[in-house]
């Protein structure tokens, strides 16, 4: 297809489509004739998969480079693939205050204590440490023992997420893994951020006016 | 306190504070002389909830204003305020795809199926409907059925979440709750990923220099 069919594929304007060129997010289509280039499968899924990095996952630019180079690197094997992909979702922050240093310590308990396979040096720890500063600066008193309880199911439904991964070649199985990552994870903060909206109309909009106003 | 004891006691350099004061996300201090302002406990936490917006929570300078504005506008009521400032964290997009229009109907298919107390104008349900939407074009043909099971499980724990919210005054409260929703979500994404982590590890990388590379 040319680049409007590539366009209506996508739902991505041609103006877009020719910024993630320059960029160098996309691969050039082939060459078939002067300023006509002929774009393929690949090339819808790799849009998509660029906007969901940059929508959804709110990813900078040079963040979505580094993902997409691993997931164009056919000679790094899957898992590695993955580590890095899972690296570059993780924005690069200043870490060295003591709070950050005891939520970091915190987090390798954690991961010790449910005898997970996270690389000691994954940005997911980092993150994760992260929050929880964000929480206690926040005036949250959050131990990741709340998690304890939690853990088990999300293991178990993270394995069920995996082995919807097709049996597929390299770079779609690593397209619908990192797509689904950054989806699956937004709709799961849309559901616990609906069920706050309820909690919130259960516990302060009591009067009948609020009641009406914000029911459904 | 002065603005280096502001810069000690949020861990934001006087150079970033001065940045947020010229931006009016931070409250000018009390003026005691010339070039002498006066800092107190809220502006503390009004940094901290500013660099979660910013870092955690990814939010542009304007969506982050309509946050403020909303924690600070006291002739507000709790709940109201609470949902300008929960659309407030989801960013606007263009959404007027034939997905998008399928994948809202589903949303509110799910919001009524649980009876759900979410405004009919709420942008998390165009948050919920573009993590569907991205779901399906990378190739995951996701239902909100899935999520049937375990929404009561959600719902339960927004109410007891929110029960953490102090009784204080309607700033702590509105501070407490954004930040709780922000940092709580991101940590519960680390979890995920982590347990993706892990699953691939468990699925990929079957051989043992792998597994020595990547175990903990």
């Amino acid at each position: 297809m040319r680049i409007a069919g590539l366009s209506e594929a996508s739902g991505v304007s041609i103006s877009t489509l020719k910024y993630y060129l320059r960029e160098g997010l996309l691969h050039p289509g082939d060459a078939r004739a002067v300023n006509q280039a002929e774009y393929g499968e690949g090339h819808v899924r790799r849009v998509r998969l660029i906007r969901a990095l940059l929508e959804l996952g709110k990813l900078q630019l040079a963040e979505i480079r580094r993902v997409l180079a691993a997931v164009d690197d056919e000679g790094v094997a899957i898992h590695d693939a993955f580590g890095v992909a899972q690296d570059a979702m993780v924005p690069a922050r200043d870490r060295d205050s003591p709070e950050y240093r005891r939520a970091f310590v915190a987090v390798e308990e954690f991961v010790r204590r449910h005898g997970m396979r996270v690389r000691q040096d994954a940005q997911v720890r980092g993150m994760l440490a992260d929050a929880l500063v964000a929480m206690w600066s926040g005036g949250w008193d959050l131990d990741l023992r709340t998690f304890d309880a939690s853990m088990p199911r999300i293991l178990a439904e993270a394995g069920q997420e995996l082995e919807g991964v097709p049996d597929d070649d390299r770079a779609v199985q690593m397209e619908v893994t990192v797509i689904g990552t950054i989806a699956y994870e937004v709709a799961l903060a849309a559901l616990r951020r609906m069920a706050l909206e309820h909690a919130s109309a259960e516990r302060f909009a009591l009067s009948a006016l609020s009641g009406s106003a914000h029911g459904t």
